[in-house]
């Protein structure tokens, strides 16, 4: 089964209560490729950088299965850059700078191997690009995943909402559904969201988990592990859209119940993510710590049912 | 088995976004007992009210099988009124009225039959009475839970500690948890906490759930069911408390695997109590209501971990 990403790449610069970072490497596509890396095989990204962005981190990609022929390097250009500072409870942030650079232009191709891919995620961007991309494959994708931020809603609400109106599952955080929506219940929001065209919408409610809903009303609730530090939660959701299609693309099924398992691999992903600064912990993970760490949200969920229901 | 509540009885004022009430019955004893009461048949409220208390709450509570000879009605006072009102994000109150009135002499007595219960919770109470009538059984009962607020921390903080340092279990929200540690993190809060005695620690994340916490590390995150509409949180953490303490009493076993059960037990005592003003929702509740819901938290966070785990 194959996945495309589409979405940024970039530089961060990021302060947390812990400390912070010159230019490293972040963007959407780089955390959702990196997670996703560890449950499939056949993905590729799309996104454009300039000739300021580190070939190791294009090579390292590669090393993890990512298909980067649809990387485009623009030379005598800069790679997008975003700075952001978190305030103490490390659910809000400032943004401290915003270097558009490359992204004013983007016009990365998808690869020839790529144009029909059984899944899509098309992570933060603009959504005239979102929606672009989607209609240059070949043919309709499996699943196709959405992830966005306010900001759209702010600026670009109306091809916002058309490609919402297109895609299967669209992913954003609480305080978003309740933008998108102007209902303060997320219950609301959600039915709210689904009446717009996506059959399935998760909710990220950073560190109080995730909740997926589909169409039939039914909800899932996933925890987010507690953690004793979040060190930097850059990347997180990114890292959940990337643990969620991986998981997805690697099992080929998207029924609600492997839909399920795919948000707590997701969250799994995200968890490691925030341990670290940028995508650092993402890029050293071994097998067996992403399965013990899957094996923890068992635990933190897993109750006896019969007892209950008793 | 025998389970003993003690706390206030009391009359509230409330206002949420969704409307207002005059006096009505309230107080952590009250919710406790009624929650409790879907679980278990042997229990006794301890607690004191003014002449002014409605008699039909007293007979309500009798006809649910809670003995009230331990709740002294006090000729010539009145009861302890407390008035509220919640902000939009229905997470946060003001006070706009407290009269303490009766509980300025708490002196009720526990009943002869109930000195030496199985189980003892402390709803939210002065931690002097609290020390107090720990003191005062005949027998260490199995399980002591005690509930708090961050009011007591503020003024009296040092016997607080020391009833924390008697009790079993202590169940407090998370603004709590890091008041009375200084950590914003629920997991260091939870370590630092359960190093000055109750074996097991319960944080309220209202909407976002509730986290239990043994000394050896364990965790387990129960989610709260997402909720068209929030009408009234008052009670909610006294219900919580109630359905726990009300399941462990019944089952009789305070093992970590069937306080796993209590949490989401309390945690769907609490979904009713939030569905309508004060305790009208769990003074008209059905057996069938409660099961139903138990079993809808089963469904909001059970996926199928044989196919995690591989």
């Amino acid at each position: 089964m194959s996945l495309l990403v589409v979405g940024t790449v970039a530089f961060d610069a990021i302060e947390t209560p812990f400390g912070k970072t010159d230019k490293i490497v972040g963007g959407a596509a780089t955390y959702i490729a990196l997670s996703a890396s560890y449950h499939v095989n056949n993905s590729a990204i799309v996104s454009v950088v300039g000739d300021d962005f580190p070939q190791e981190t294009i090579d390292k990609l590669g090393k993890r299965g990512v298909n980067t022929q649809g990387l485009k390097v623009k030379e005598g250009e800069k790679t997008f850059f975003w700075s952001g500072k978190y305030h103490n409870d490390m659910n809000t942030r400032d943004t401290v700078d915003t270097q558009l650079n490359v992204l004013l232009n983007f016009d990365a191709e998808i690869p020839k191997d790529y144009r029909s891919p059984d899944f899509l995620m098309l992570g933060n961007l603009d959504p005239e690009l979102q929606l672009k991309y989607i209609n240059e494959l070949e043919s309709r994708p499996k699943l196709v995943v959405m992830d966005t931020m306010n900001f759209w809603m702010d600026i670009k609400l109306n091809v916002l909402k058309q490609v919402i109106a297109k895609v299967d599952v669209l992913t954003i955080n609480d305080e978003e559904a309740r933008l998108l929506t102007g209902e303060y219940s997320l219950v609301k929001a959600a039915k709210q969201i689904l009446e717009t065209g996506p059959k399935y919408l998760i909710i990220k409610k950073g560190e109080h988990g995730a909740l997926l809903f589909n169409k039939q009303n039914k909800v899932f609730y996933a925890p987010a592990l507690p953690l004793e530090e979040v060190f930097d939660p850059t990347g997180a959701g990114d890292s959940f859209a990337g643990g969620f299609i991986g998981y997805i693309t690697s099992t080929n099924d998207i029924s609600f119940e492997n839909m399920k398992r795919a948000v707590i691999v997701g969250s799994a992903m995200a968890s490691f993510t925030v341990e670290k600064f940028g995508t650092e912990r993402l890029e050293t993970l071994e097998e067996k710590e992403v399965e013990e760490r899957i094996n923890q949200f068992v635990s933190l969920v897993q109750f006896d049912i019969d007892l209950v229901a008793n």
